[in-house]
């Protein structure tokens, strides 16, 4: 560990609930639907018989100091009240299913099972909403074998409003909580209180609950001699419409119609729920990383799991997969990134999210052709002016041209469903961030398709699809050219939803090397890679003549890609006009669809792609060098023309470059993006953009999850 | 005016929605459930042609610059825009329905006309629920007639979230919000267009709606030549339950299930809520006070509807007063300050109110004994730790006397009902600030009640509560004593809920003049008020028994005022035991309710109670002096031993000091409580507790309405 102070994502699966802590003096807490890492207080310790506190550095304040201000005090100021931070021997154990501090005889221990979502229509939709129960369990411990005097654990959250005593779950369970949406709750064991009060300090010397407190928790009595170990749920639960634009609820509301069921039932579960954190801890293949990758991977999960959200739509499940900090909706590409560990983990969320993607958030457009040998002037990446664009990009040269079915780049943000066939952050006119990303969504549409296919060997679904796969195979024929002719398999049109402006790719922000769309050697790639699904899956549906074409478009897009490589730079720039010669990792992304299908004869180095192969087999080897693509400390760079270097990407990449290539990554970047979490990112739990090893965007992020291709690929 | 720059509470009565605006440099808007100001960038003004924008001077951020760090934007800082605030020539016209800022051709009004809230019972739930319509009306102007330029008049709120268009009202309507409980709704005129972005200056650059936008309103193009006038509603609707510990929803939900079906039926009603609005500023018993006293009374009218609540229970209305910036819920001190209001304008809500205090929030107790010449020792007002209670004053030398019923101080807190028989606020051993007030609420239920029937008339309420009546006075007498022998009218015992501590009065933060509830003059003649309202029901209910000896409550009560009055001195002092010596105004304060009963009889200088009517008058002439309880501004110093002074409690106390006395209060005192409010309290509407004219506790506060018997008396 470079740090152990840090925050991390502690979350109940498809409850869009975390309990994020670990960034010392910054609180931490319970959210619902929070974008952000909550700033609660949090005080979490234990109780000294002299009076002494110590707790876990997350305490925002080290010094209590009571204030009834509001209620008119104007004497002196109350004593301060000390809590000492858990310093000198505090140790943090940090894995897949649990997140445990030590220090001294005391442990605090959260467990996060992020146990798989049952498909509900092959299991009915009790277990799913079972499965998404919004409680996470924490236990405290206190060895106090060797101690000749009483001590007290605690456990208590300032949610910064008030608090107070929740009745009526059962006789053998304590709840406090604020609001309707949330509670603590631990089970009636001798020595327990409930704590309402200001501080843990009022709870001990005025001995009672205090029905105006600003402050929830308990607290254990753990007798001289005695080793304690005392488990809590923490709870958030919300009825009715959570949604706008298209009303939807938690799904867990089926089996949970109340706050106090939760606590019933969770309190019951707790455990199943702490042997399903363990037995993830156990995982083999998990194990078998080396301990960088090992702490990428669990940060990288929880996070993930931070992100979800299962909601149920006139009885029927959506899945939703949440943008860190932005809060966009099921932002397809990042979906297409998540792919793979849903695939492994619960395929039907992408076969859920593939379908809503279709039925509501699909278009189809006709297309333009920029003039001749276009180029971009000046950098207007941000600029969100339409009235802006002329001055950046040229006008089409055709518009109007055929285009087909694509897809949107996310369902909305924030909880609100955007209309039918819009985005959230897709806007016309543009050039640069907040574009279209017409063509990069269509690929995406495809790849997961297929990989949910090639994963399930689910017939009747892609039988379903058929029209929607041929549909998209029409589509990418145009976005590459309509005239035949002028095909070479390759993105080369902007959507009309750009208005004149250029499409971009999920790379927004990066810089030029990743930003448009058309003719980007990125983008080219994947399209390879789509051009191969779709021949897949036509041929599965027994569509030869379909499928032929689709592996014409492989073939065309290879042979353009090969035909990029530039011998005196030594490597293929990342953008085929306007002169770029920007070196990007990401050129070998899309070989990381091959690899999961498992379909090695396509990346074979004497296979029918066998040139495009060793082009990016020469490429990677050339750009993987410090003066290109390599930060000094060791991390991966995507793009040699940019120091934004996003860590979900790097893991793809990774994978690709070592089950590929062969070109197994240095143990030091492994380091280096570790240090670029604990460090760079301490603040918000697993981040993406990295600007340096700091992030500069998509924060508290979900789609380092393809770290998992480092278990599923060995 | 003393200022023109301070919040005002603009309300949905009933929906405790609030538009909050006024301050300058503070933003304010939209809030439901809020215990303080919203901190929303507001902005409302209007743009010239030459794209200079001029706005209210409420907005937070004068430089506008936008920032998308968050998407990764690390290039230089985008152009910084200046708005201009309104500031020369700019007016405030504030009156009871309307609160109106002009400037130049510019006009924005706000208007609130703070309905009456139709009787349940008597027409049935569907006009109550359409009387607590959560929207607020609001209108901007712009006279164009002399302008060679069009202008855009301009009406946006920042809420700190994500904001998207609503779709879905009508086809003559347009709608944008945030979150599923917000929105912002104007009928669709030529030139209006919605605005979602960032800025308004985003709005006008780019020329369309932004999904990701954080801002959301609207404007408006005015030709050159033409006078415009647009009206909108702000609306804010909740579903589903919103309180704990005792489930309720919002009762306007009985008729608007959905905040669409808000929207469209508070288009429709514009006309009936800005005629309503306009027909309060015309009451002519309002226009017959002067300029402070009309000011202050409407900032306090506004102030209550802030901070009501209507809820529904099991099918039931349940009203609810907030308690301003502690959410306290009904506190029951409140509640008897602010009946004169309620049973003017609604009086089941007072009915409805003090039945949830019999059949949930009421107890019975056993009393203590304190010992002989008991004296405090120390300034413990706000130690709330029970263990230190000894050190301040003496243990009881009897406990377990017989007592009897009494009520809460409050229903709960922010939200949360609590258990039957507790209040939020009251807690066990103490002897200031948080301890019990159970005299005083036995006497507001009693005095409260009483002024139901009087002014009702309500036969059937009375009968069916006449065991209620009938307890109230043995509870009173045991108060008083329970040997009949050593009664001196006067509670001159502690509850046993108070564990050893002493029971304690409304003005808990006060001091010790106004502190205690036993011997307390303050008490004592509200006391006297309360044994002639028992009287009174109880003749009504013909039970001359029980009323005979509630007769002799009245006169012992009234004999041992009169007793303490101090020749010496040449007032009565605060607290008949300790040496006491404080002057305070609120000795008069109790008189209020034989007045509103108009029983003129009992308030005689010759009547029945004449010594005591005459011993008053000498004590308020005494103490109403710059040595004793006016401050050097001309304010009233409700005791001669603390700064802190109650806002409420000075109007009460000005009405019965006019009405009873004919003791004329100076005009120079209505100016400085406005002074106090407008400059003291800017930043939080109508405040009650003043320390030197400026808040130091019940900020945001419904109490002040105190200030309508100014209309009511004449």
């Amino acid at each position: 560990m470079h740090s152990i102070d840090f925050h991390a994502h502690h979350a109940a699966p498809g409850a869009y609930l975390t309990f994020t802590c670990g960034r010392w003096g910054a609180g931490g807490g319970l959210s619902v639907m929070g974008a952000q890492p909550a700033a609660q207080e949090l005080l979490i310790g234990m109780r000294e018989v002299d009076g002494n506190v110590h707790v876990l550095p997350f305490a925002r304040q080290s010094v209590y100091q009571e204030d009834l201000g509001a209620f008119g005090d104007t004497s002196k100021p109350t004593a301060k009240r000390q809590r000492n931070p858990m310093g000198e021997g505090l140790h943090r154990h940090y894995t897949r299913g649990t997140d445990r501090w030590t220090w001294k005889q005391f442990a605090f221990t959260i467990l996060t099972p992020n146990r798989p979502m049952p498909d509900p229509e092959r299991d009915g939709p009790q277990p799913l909403a079972r499965a998404s129960l919004p409680a996470i369990v924490v236990r405290l411990e206190l060895d106090n074998r060797e101690s000749a005097t009483e001590r007290e654990l605690i456990f208590a959250i300032g949610p910064g409003r008030g608090c107070h005593r929740i009745h009526g779950v059962n006789k053998d369970t304590l709840a406090v909580g604020w609001g309707s949406e949330y509670a603590i709750a631990t089970a009636v064991v001798p020595g327990v209180r409930t704590l309402l009060e200001h501080s843990e300090f009022d709870h001990f010397d005025n001995g009672r609950e205090f029905r105006l407190a600003s402050m929830a928790g308990f607290t254990w009595t753990v007798p001289a001699g005695a080793h304690a170990s005392v488990d809590l749920v923490l709870v958030g639960h919300r009825r009715g419409p959570v949604t706008t634009g298209m009303e939807s609820s938690f799904f867990y509301t089926r089996a949970y119609a109340t706050l106090e069921s939760v606590i019933a039932d969770a309190l019951l579960r707790l455990p199943e729920m702490q042997a399903e954190a363990i037995a993830l801890d156990a995982d083999h293949r998990w194990l078998a990383l080396d301990a960088n990758r090992r702490f990428l991977h669990a940060h990288a999960e929880k996070s993930y799991w931070g992100n979800t959200w299962l909601l149920e739509r006139a009885g029927d499940p959506l899945w939703c997969v949440l943008e860190g900090e932005y809060a966009m909706m099921n932002t397809f590409d990042l979906t297409v990134d998540m792919v793979f560990y849903e695939l492994e983990r619960n395929p039907w969320t992408v076969r859920n999210v593939l379908d809503l993607f279709f039925s509501r958030y699909s278009y189809t457009d006709t297309l333009a052709r920029p003039p001749e040998n276009c180029t971009r002037s000046g950098h207007g990446t941000f600029d969100r002016n339409p009235h802006h664009t002329p001055h950046y990009v040229p006008a089409p040269a055709e518009t109007g041209l055929p285009g087909g079915l694509s897809f949107n780049h996310d369902m909305g943000v924030g909880g609100h469903f955007t209309e039918a066939g819009y985005s959230s952050y897709e806007a016309g006119g543009l050039q640069g961030c907040f574009s279209y990303m017409t063509a990069e969504q269509l690929l995406n549409w495809i790849l997961c398709a297929t990989s949910y296919v090639s994963k399930t060997g689910d017939k009747l679904w892609l039988q379903q699809k058929a029209p929607v796969f041929r549909a998209c195979l029409t589509s990418l024929l145009n976005r590459d050219d309509p005239v035949p002719a002028r095909r070479n398999g390759v993105v080369g049109l902007d959507s009309s939803r750009c208005d004149g402006g250029w499409e971009i790719t999920t790379y927004d922000s990066l810089d030029a090397s990743l930003g448009q769309a058309r003719n980007n050697l990125y983008l080219a790639v994947k399209g390879w890679a789509a051009w191969l699904g779709l021949e897949q899956v036509l041929l599965a549906l027994d569509d030869e003549s379909a499928a032929r074409e689709a592996r014409a478009g492989a073939y065309r897009a290879a042979t353009t890609i090969v035909s990029k490589f530039d011998d005196k730079l030594g490597y293929i720039p990342a953008v085929f006009e306007g002169g770029n010669t920007s070196a990007i990792i990401p050129a070998i992304e899309g070989l990381a669809f091959p690899l999961v299908w498992n379909r090695p004869e396509l990346l074979s180095r004497d296979g029918a792609y066998g040139p495009l192969i060793l082009a990016l087999e020469r490429h990677l080897r050339f750009v993987l060098s410090p003066e290109r693509c390599l930060f000094p400390d060791g991390g991966w760079k995507l793009s040699s023309t940019s120091d934004n270097s996003w860590v979900s990407k790097i893991f793809l990449c990774q994978v690709v470059s070592e089950k590929v290539f062969g070109i197994i990554p240095s143990p030091a970047s492994h380091s280096a993006h570790v240090h670029w979490e604990q460090v760079g990112s301490k603040d918000w739990a697993m981040s993406d953009q990295m600007m340096k090893g700091v992030p500069c965007g998509s924060r508290y992020y979900p789609r380092c999850v393809t770290a998992d291709l480092w278990l599923q690929l060995g």
